[in-house]
């Protein structure tokens, strides 16, 4: 699909006037951005109404401590608004995102969605169940956190993130991604390795068949 | 204030036609609650919009294990809109509300609530905006829970709760506000105590002049 088609598609429930459909779909943008790209530019940066076309994001929260944690991933097909500019000018939260893999979004710029939210209220009850389920989710994910033993995060992480067993993802990746430090999930993963529930490679984690939660 | 006047006062923004505007104040309601009590019946319970007019309450997720967290708090002024009816259909997670000391409150429930946000596109957005601001106060505390010692919250927590150096709460309380357990609480309080930081009552806990983070 081209972005006229995607636009269509993503907005028609939300009857916009010909004129302002024509204007969302001129204005629409597809954007490709490499393995751990960081798809933003300064505390200003926005994208204003996102798509994922294909590969997947994750947004995370950087702490004054330079400690990170991912709240929330977002997969071919999840829709996203998120930024300051469009959701609460809040100086104190800056949610990032970064490419997890090849990532090609759609976007709609900021000064052309946020009139649209507001003029029309089922595209603002859209953006607010959105924000709705990213906040559950985020919930979720720094609850998992808070609750559970690291060891239990990181296998509960790398059965989610395993693709034939294998799962490509650096020490450092993984930290930040399960809101941990690098020393501590190394410390973990030798531990499992030791265990013989997975071997550690350059870049990737082979886990065994025996490996379960 | 009368419930009317309270609603014109809060409503106005929104620029609601005379017949919904007094539909509003017509289903407004003010509830009392006392210390402790929780405002929820069950699973499907909701308050549409709420605020808060005296006292205070906080949200909490209660998870499988039977722990919770607080994930924000709601003072006088506050408003709020987080039921599973008004916002999102979402099983996995509950925000709970509980009253921490004797609380009154102006709702609008969800059926007069749900189609006037379906309307008014700026009432959508207020929603989001609040939504949003929630959001981002959630994710700094679950954050500073995840990435401060447990010693550290509880000094913050303390502090943000005393009044004239006295802090009416039980460990239970403290535990579950900051996402803790009871006997972990408890243990660093002593500890507190035995550095002449602070004096443990029943019920309550006096700081000394020297306490600070």
């Amino acid at each position: 699909m081209d972005k006229k088609e995607l636009i269509i598609k993503e907005f028609a429930p939300f009857e916009l006037s010909d004129a302002d459909m024509q204007n969302a779909i001129n204005q629409a943008k597809i954007l490709n951005f490499n393995k751990g790209e960081i798809l933003y530019k300064d505390k200003s940066a926005c994208y204003g109404f996102l798509l994922v076309l294909s590969g997947a994001l994750r947004a995370f929260v950087l702490f004054a401590n330079n400690k990170e944690i991912t709240i929330f991933e977002l997969e071919k097909g999840d829709e996203c608004v998120l930024c300051a500019k469009c959701i609460a000018q809040n100086d104190e939260l800056e949610i990032n995102l970064e490419a997890m893999d090849e990532v090609k979004i759609l976007v709609v710029a900021p000064e052309i969605f946020m009139p649209l939210r507001l003029k029309y209220p089922k595209l603002a009850n859209f953006v607010l169940d959105l924000l709705a389920k990213r906040f559950n989710k985020s919930i979720q994910i720094m609850s998992q956190a808070l609750f559970s033993t690291l060891n239990e995060r990181i296998k509960s992480y790398l059965l989610s993130k395993a693709n034939n067993n294998i799962v490509e993802k650096t020490h450092e990746q993984i930290a930040n991604e399960i809101g941990s430090a690098r020393e501590a999930v190394s410390r973990i993963l030798k531990e499992l390795e030791s265990s013989g529930l997975l071997r550690l490679g350059r870049g990737k984690i082979i886990l065994s068949d025996d490996f379960k939660f």
